[in-house]
């Protein structure tokens, strides 16, 4: 840190919140209400866009590409969150481990009694405790590259958006993971089914994320999704690396984590947010 | 109509919407927060709470109760929108027929070539078309019957909360009807699993709807309601005019309609509304 | 007033705001954006909606329809703001001669010094000032009836509206009055220029208004309207009342007063108006 | 309730809030912040205001005035809260006994351990507790009576109001009080430091409030106050029924109840919440 | 691109949009807020202000100060969006060819058919298609210089704004169009018609803008405008450079462009923008 | 300024606003809610946050804290207001005399007749003229040091703020003063009545500010407060530089000037604001 201020750094950020069961759905819903008081009270100053989008159900087979079944967040901001010159914040965040257990952070039968660790750094765990990892991906504010329909526009009807990262195998260097998937990705360009093809790197050294890349595939819906990714995938090589049989090859939630999302939020937080009025 | 104004009647009305396919559910959100700008250019002057309540999944055995898909369309109004004042609409509400496929209101394999009937008819449909009937109650603007749990506060938790209409099969009365029911809500009143029970009933008058009682009950979540409802009702006698083997006995979609919502609207129109701001 | 409370009497009032000179045109709407404060803070608690529509260019000939040139302000009403309940107001309303000048209801050159009438007194002159009269007219909330283009929706493009509101000669009855402009109505019902009509009779008991009918018809664009109102109506026959030779045959701003307006108002005050934010 | 549904009632209603501490001041704002989406959640759908005005510091010898010292809280109702259509709410109104302390509602030493009561029951209580008596008057949504500065304009500077509600002693009837306190107001009217004094009646039906009337008087500031309600007012004849030696000699709090507000509210709930947003 | 961010550099940039006829000036009125979607879409994150500003009407003799007829769109950015960081979009900007053509951008009657070039080529064309060129001009996001009036506060009164750019000819250098252009400025420094005058050198860099310079003066009105502009600027010398001949000398539209705007915005979007509410 | 564009310099500033008299206070309330509107227009592109805490009354022996009557003013800025870059504003900030008198900034016996001073000057003035000196802290927009309670969340209940800012005398490097400062620090976390304290150092460069460094501590509320800075302070040495007697040491409102606040603003203007709607 050699500079008085942060610097500024445009980026975005995506988070894919998981349910533990459907038992927990409706309290998700309701506390991530009262949760956005506490985010926006923390970093309204320099975040400019803090939206969450809706997890469209799990298609069949979503569980071999860890679909996550909750929500997106997504935030996008001026500034690193972990920047050096953030020292304090007034409050710490209010996150309770039985959201943790909603969000299966934690596994469901822990018991609180014996937790040591806070909150936070159960969020933060690298999937050890069975629980799929807690994964907060930096990247450039604007996808990178533009693999197809860049001429597409709000009146082409709505989207089926899937979004994944990716973590390559340890096993394999970055450079032979990205050979790799950029192969998977001319198939997909090639494909009918497929509308839209945006990928950006992740900007790992934010906060250590093990995520390397960021990819959104744009669909008509969860059936071209099906076409594409499984039956027409079904004769893709596996490599030599591969984490499980089928493609996508890596190992679901801790090298493949992906979600489906529809064109528009369900809270635009900054914009829309009002404090929890509950139905009558 | 003897006056020269619309009798003011304050009165909330309830719509569940349902889905056809998962293919579909992308488009029908972001298609209603199209509607949106075109509804409340039609109703604003009278409408004080126009909100959107996702759908839960549907649990385990939900389809022979009914459950919808899709989300709940809750309004509150001043007067009723099918007052004989309101003579004439500047702009005719846009409803294509493939949004009507999306609900389920239409077969989703009806040839649109061949249709003479608008949207608004095929959406009135009484479900003769194989689809979910169109069902728009009406009801007063508070419960008016407060049967369990009335102490419950916005601190006691969130809620698991399960909304039905009831049509009392044709071959009974409504007294017979509603001495049922009310036994059946004894029943539920009892059991540790129900925290809510409030109950209205329709005012059918308002547009000639055909069924006759609303019930909203809570539970901690589906595991709760699914001891209640499947497990402990499993013994309820099953009456003679039963149109099915199981509690609630009655025809799914034409007599039995559901849904279970969360705690908080997704989207509270009148207020949080902000145009249809897509994904980047 | 044999109530206690003032009777709920939903109305959609309309004023068309002149302009006197283009001298003032930013002046006008500027000094609109403080008087909106005014506003909402009298009647914020019995008016849903409070809307300003951009007047549209003076089209050629527009002036013997008497086309107002500065905007249309469009109320709902709950009640009427001339019930006998509304004994008082906690501010009178704030109105400078001067804006009463810029808005053509004074003359421009008037001395101030010489004014003993309050400015609502000026307002509300009947035009013996040489002015344009003050019309404040009230009808039903809805449009009363429907004679053309109740099919169209908000995907059939953007319109041209045009609307007017009449007062019969004194030397004719009302419903000779009615006779004859539903006559010329049905004549813009064949002409394809039109795409809508709309009408309305207006509530004079309100506030004694002088005017009895209010019309909307919608056009592609002037160009249209000219082709309608101009050149396919030269042939109607002049009526014996005639003030005017040619159609509307009614003097221009004294018994024929109109506007054009687009489909979006510039500042819905109730939801939008956020204080008066200067440009930088 | 001779009618399917409640009749419309346009009211205004004022609670002035008190605090029994300044060690409470800062948590009974923030309690308040939470406090109005469970508000807005009930009754939404038929308030058309909800606004709190600071109430500012308690001028000298303001104690014999019952002046209120934390806030005052408007409302304005499309109808009554009280109605007997309202039969149920969904969920019952939060409001912790420590609430009821911070207000001044229940004696601050209360043993918590020992209440049957339900909060509510505390609020309403008469005062037969020591504290202030709550009370929730309602009133015309329009002041009734204008008695002096019905000029004056938003431009003519701010204003230092004082709004009170007069409850006349049992031993005189309500035409006897009446006469009094409008004797009471022309000497006001009369002092050059009063610029404005508007007049209510409550409409004590409504729930019972013991309070007759309501009256709102504008002053330049506390100084003047002072100067017209305690030293010009230091002649006043006392009179028989006097529950205290000074004017305006009614018991404070129980019969006399007053409150310092500016012109602007500092929450204008309905428009402005978003929640409680901390400062970081 | 040196750096793995984008450069903050904060900018203001203006495009005063023009209309083909009047016949169009409702439909792109309507047009924008659709607009407004996509656009608030795309830039958000990095866009602090983004405003229309209505064009008043054209003064007498305004042609040749190649006055635009539309509005002003006003930006605030964080970032250039023509920063080489931006490489995607995840939506092609939807701009018909047909609102090229309400903006006289493109020939009113030119043949779709036979385009070939997308609807941003044709808005950035020069000009050699005879119509408008299309400026996007970039600059500090304050003003540089402030030749006059600086003590004007927003008590001072409303204002009529004369804002202008200018594109020197080809065949003189900047620095000998800048030493003519500050000549200029000074002759109305000395007028007591203009009540400010405020001037930035354009961002050339940018998005190579052709124009070099941007002018903001304030008159009372269109008269006083008149009576600087035109009438007391008769006797300035014309340049040996003259493209036309009166001032300002320039070519209307492509070397001088202006547009007339009051102090307030008709839509702020990024904080009032609520969907296309339509009229009813 | 070595650079095209400003530095991107993320801070927060404080400014804490007194009171010079009750009888202003309603006032200085409402001018505040005019004066939002011309500082939104001023900075709206470049400031994060605008926010109002209301001052909490001062607390006994307060004044020797030099504790502030008013409201504390928030800013966070991408970029600071003294920016060299920023060299014009549209509009001079208005700023009337007897607001700087309500202010305690100028002498309320001040004859604005012979006042040569720009009311700017007064405002910056150094309290030489025996007012309270304006203060405008820069400092970082996250707190530098967290010396107590990081650990509290936003359920831990409400706290009373007690924000202050030390000038160290100029007898005493800064250095010496910060050793000073620390020990007491020290002491406060030692104390069971203080729950959280923060710190960070003044950018004094930004404006010149005569202050280094600003602390918040927060505290059950009041009682504690005094418990803590009066009553267990009481024995802390004395220093040798001591301007006054007893603790702080330091000159009030010259070289320690604080503020108490609760949690939230009473005023998020960025967000919140909407004009000035009066009371009606």
């Amino acid at each position: 840190m050699d500079s008085k201020y942060p610097q500024v750094t445009l980026m975005r950020s995506v988070i894919y919140t998981d349910l533990a069961k459907e038992e927990y759905r409706h309290k998700l819903l309701a506390w991530h209400m009262l949760h956005v008081a506490d985010s926006i009270s923390q970093f309204e100053p320099y975040v400019t866009k803090y939206a969450f989008y809706q997890a469209l159900p799990v298609p069949p087979e979503g569980e071999r590409f860890g679909v996550a079944r909750f929500h997106m967040c997504e935030h996008n901001w001026l500034i690193s969150p972990f920047d050096a010159h953030i020292t304090a914040h007034a409050f710490n965040e209010y996150m309770p481990l039985e959201v943790l257990k909603w969000q299966n952070s934690v596994p469901d039968d822990e018991d609180t009694a014996d937790i040591f660790l806070t909150g936070d750094e159960f969020r933060s765990a690298d999937g050890s405790n069975g629980c799929r990892p807690f994964v907060f991906a930096f990247m450039p504010m604007w996808w990178e590259k533009d693999l197809k329909g860049k001429e597409r526009t709000i009146q082409d009807g709505f989207n089926y958006r899937w979004q994944f990262l990716v973590r390559y195998p340890d096993e394999i260097t970055e450079e032979e993971g990205e050979k790799w998937l950029f192969e998977v990705l001319e198939r997909f360009k090639e494909m009918p089914e497929v509308t839209r093809i945006l990928t950006s790197h992740v900007y790992q050294e934010v906060n250590d994320c093990k995520f390397q890349r960021c990819v959104e595939m744009w669909f008509e819906g969860p059936n071209e999704w099906y076409r594409a990714c499984v039956t027409k995938m079904a004769d893709m090589p596996k490599p030599d690396w591969a984490q499980q049989d089928k493609f996508p090859f890596l190992k679901p939630m801790f090298n493949f984590t992906s979600i489906m999302v529809p064109d528009i939020p369900y809270s635009d937080n900054l914009v829309s947010y009002r404090g929890n009025i509950m139905k009558r």
